[in-house]
């Protein structure tokens, strides 16, 4: 569990070691036969200590997302406009998936875990609910002048939520092995290129030109901002004329 | 609380009973201070007819959910693959806000409820899972043969789910007044039409999102064939950014 020290600045070495211990006791014993008393006792301290770091035992078990839900807020936060939001709520799903692939045998421990134990699955449905309210308030305010603004906000929150989700399982399932982050940004393009446009530009379109017949697979509609970089443009432009 | 009696033939005058006591009771005194004797001794029943009916406290909140999420995936396994997959699982989640427009004072009471109390939080998020996880289950299924399956079938479903949810909330917030139902078409047809297409054929298409609504000059919508040579189209694109 030691490798539990990815971001070892903002742990004290104390927490690291509840956290040790306890996932120790968990795999030996069983989550519920283990006791705070038990955890307390390997890692050598007193259960206040314990407390000092972990509301309950449960907390023990997801021991980064209080700190993970944080940089995620902090993070959209400090959105300054320019960014197209969908794509900002993508990037800020990459923040959980980061925390994940830190240290993978520990998630993937967790993981195990938390599909045996009923309590911690309901506790961490409350930690990705929280996760989603956190995009979908930030989807809201930048979806405020929009028609169906919340209900946009809301669906395109929890879409990123899904693919976040079945591409972190998927990584999960494969035991921390593969490329976590690749198949992140595959699940996560799916979503931008099913709500990027749509959610894209407040403002109208020109249609240039008749649309051009035939099999829709043969058409790329594009839809930009007038003002945005044209190097920008012909990326996506490209990007789209790819897609198959 | 007699007005739970919408569907009375399910439901035997006893299970009833303790409802409606339950919710008196967690009116009058808040939820963390009623008992199950206390809800036995107002329903004039012993606990073990509780237990025969809910297996905790919590469930007695939640009365309908699970004959609801029986009613759902026996709605979808009688799907016979001439349904569209995606308005299947949109006219799936029409059970579950059927059941709560059957009973809107009950349905209200519940919700004020719920947000009081974390526990009833997490136990609906449970069940808000399975019912997201019945959905996807079934688009998994519809969708096995097309790239990205689970994928498409998991963000599917949890847009479904978001957009239920974000309608079905609006209502609650509105005391369960207006048209729970017409709320519920509007967001699912957002849901249809973001996916309906896109889910639609194999040979998935170019997709042709709903267009960006307001000023129109701030915006250039370029269409082309795919195989058009990229020269042409940026000619295009850039004559087409210069026109206001």
């Amino acid at each position: 569990m030691s490798s539990t020290s990815a971001a070892p600045a903002a742990k004290p070495p104390m927490r690291e070691a509840l956290v040790a211990a306890a996932f120790q006791l968990f795999l030996e014993r069983g989550y519920e036969q283990t006791t705070v008393d038990d955890i307390v006792a390997l890692a050598g301290v007193g259960r206040r200590s314990f407390f000092r770091y972990f509301p309950s035992k449960e907390d023990v078990v997801f021991p980064d997302h209080e700190r993970c839900l944080a940089d995620m807020t902090a993070f959209l936060a400090t959105d300054d406009e320019e960014h197209e939001p969908v794509r900002r709520v993508c990037d800020a799903a990459r923040l959980v998936l980061g925390m994940y692939a830190e240290n993978p045998s520990f998630s993937v421990q967790r993981y195990r875990l938390t599909k045996q134990v009923p309590g911690l699955r309901a506790y961490e449905l409350s930690v990705v609910w929280r996760y989603e309210r956190a995009l979908a308030g930030y989807l809201r305010d930048r979806f405020a002048d929009r028609p169906d603004g919340t209900l946009r906000a809301d669906v395109v929150a929890a879409a990123v939520v899904a693919a976040h989700n079945n591409a972190l399982r998927s990584w999960l399932r494969s035991d921390g092995l593969g490329d976590a982050g690749a198949a992140l940004d595959h699940a996560l393009g799916h979503v931008q290129k099913t709500f990027g446009r749509a959610a894209g530009p407040a403002s109208a379109p020109t249609r240039i030109g008749p649309l051009p017949t035939g099999r829709p697979e043969d058409v790329v509609v594009l839809v930009s901002r007038r003002d945005a970089p044209l190097w920008r443009v012909v990326q996506e432009l490209e990007a789209a004329r790819g897609r198959t």
